[in-house]
């Protein structure tokens, strides 16, 4: 029995690689005095993950050359001298790209199987989720009747989002690449509309599913849908800006919206979000969207990968090309 | 005696023209019931003309071709047929570019000539003012102790913004174009810094002029600069957008801001804004401005110009290539 950890080898230039990793084994670690282990049994891949890797001034530190790959994931409690986790409880928190993580329990919550998998749990009832509970409803500020897009319709917190406006009373659109995820975000999803910016002419498209304009735009992706929404964006509207995963793997700084004017000409409100900044809030959220995930209100899916953390570098990428529909995760 | 006009003979393509004008004579007007006339005595140049100019969505619609060039005045009513306003009331309004103006009396305001003179009404005590006044207040929401920074920290708005901070126990720090600028921008104004952005090493001079990073940006400019200091941003900062002037005669569209990413990892709120947004709250910012004028703690300079209106042309270029200091306005 031996502990398998992925840990950073050296930074990434562009799109990560194999041998940016260093996937080694070592002993399973022991819990300390107010500590316990967990068995990972679902490793949360996030596009926030290349931004991690990346040296300079971020919202968190970077992953320092030769530590394990920072991660979020799930599992069971498999030792444990801290009174408030016992074995066999189910958790998540930020226990690393590793088969075996030790933790005190800070910023751990614990999860209940009996509600919903445990895989869910990082997904859209885990940061994701809470991410795009905080970002729309509070830096978002959605009114019923409303015209809400969100880019990357389909993944982790796009799918949240969407339909959190839909149980707002507003119009959902999405953004999504490819007529397979257009047709999931709005037949399973309960979209109003998706729209397919890998089809051309985003600008008419969008037009066409927003006649009103748009009120909301919650960003995940940036580059050239920013630009092509700024210009149908709605006397006050909202930007959340959750992501910019066009740029994550850019080797060159890339462009800046061109058409950033329309901040001005339409008083818009862009604002950067990252779910940490509702830290002390994390409890209403896992309240709220567990009620509506109950009432069947809110539907939430997973894009499980097989490989266990051997696989990480190429599940990761994924995120990046497109390749997931739902949340993606690691099986461990 | 007759009317002045200045009319839009055609839209400008960069810098505008002479050419772009019509200038011509006309009757005097006479006002119809519920009227007046206003003999204008100073016209205000304000960077927003060249976009009322040119064709496009903005926040207002653009002057149509072959009508009167709109602009703000300062003047006094010779004529009335409305009980409001008597002959001799000193008004300012969007009265236009001319010798003469019909007003109804809509968005217009009686100024007290013995508080402060006429031309200080159309600047630091008018709509420039009013826009200080509430952008920083209201989208900047500065706390005492933090460091504001001001693009074209010489202009009608920008000195005034700085002034501002500096009421709310904030360090107050300009950005202007030259030595002379700077120096009046701290030795007259008394801002804390000014960094002139014309020196070279834009980045360097404002880490000095801002030690503990900038948490309020003020945005007049835009372009490069924009771009420099949204890397100097502190977490959760804010950038109220009142003006992009380095873009508004730029004949192809310009780079967007290269640095939008810090808009996530800061978490910074950038939000535009125009002084219409508090139409309804006019009388209190002209009574706080007028109250801090009166106490000293606001200083106001005008850049006055003669010339009559046949000057506009050329006067209104000033403000893009940074020729006035002070709130630029034209005697008739």
């Amino acid at each position: 029995m031996s502990n398998r950890m992925v840990k950073l080898a050296r930074r990434p230039t562009g799109m990560a690689k194999r041998e940016d990793f260093k996937i080694e084994d070592g002993p399973v670690p022991e819990p300390g005095p107010g500590e316990f282990r967990v068995k990972v049994e679902y490793i949360s891949l996030d596009p926030a993950m290349r931004g991690w890797m990346a040296e300079g001034k971020s919202y968190v530190p970077p992953i320092a050359i030769g530590e394990l790959m920072r991660g979020y994931a799930a599992g069971t409690v498999d030792k444990s001298n801290n009174p408030g986790f016992k074995p066999g409880d189910a958790v998540q928190g930020l226990f690393g790209v590793q088969k075996y993580a030790i933790s005190n329990g800070e910023r751990v919550v614990k999860v209940d199987t009996s509600q919903a998998p445990l895989q869910r749990w990082i997904g859209g009832l885990g940061m994701p989720g809470w991410t795009a509970y905080f970002g729309l409803i509070e830096v978002g500020q959605p009114k019923a009747g409303e015209s809400v897009v969100v880019s990357a319709a389909s993944g982790a917190v796009g799918s949240v989002v969407g339909q959190i406006a839909k149980i707002k009373g507003c119009r959902a659109v999405g953004i999504a690449g490819g007529p397979e995820k257009c047709r999931h975000v709005t037949q399973e999803l309960g979209f109003d509309a998706c729209v397919d910016y890998k089809a051309g002419n985003l600008a008419g498209q969008l037009k066409e599913a927003c006649p009103k304009g748009i009120d909301v735009y919650f960003e995940n992706v940036g580059g050239e849908i920013l630009d092509t929404v700024l210009l149908q964006m709605n006397l006050r509207g909202r930007i959340p800006v959750c992501g910019l995963i066009s740029a994550y793997n850019a080797t060159q700084l890339p462009p800046g919206p061109k058409n950033f004017r329309a901040v001005l000409t339409q008083r818009l409100k862009v604002q950067g979000l990252i779910v940490f900044d509702w830290a002390d809030r994390v409890p209403e959220a896992i309240a709220q969207l567990g009620a509506w995930y109950k009432e069947g209100k809110l539907k939430i899916r997973e894009d499980v990968r097989e490989g266990g953390v051997d696989a990480f570098p190429e599940v990761l990428n994924l995120l990046y090309t497109g390749g997931n529909m739902g949340k993606l995760v690691l099986k461990v």
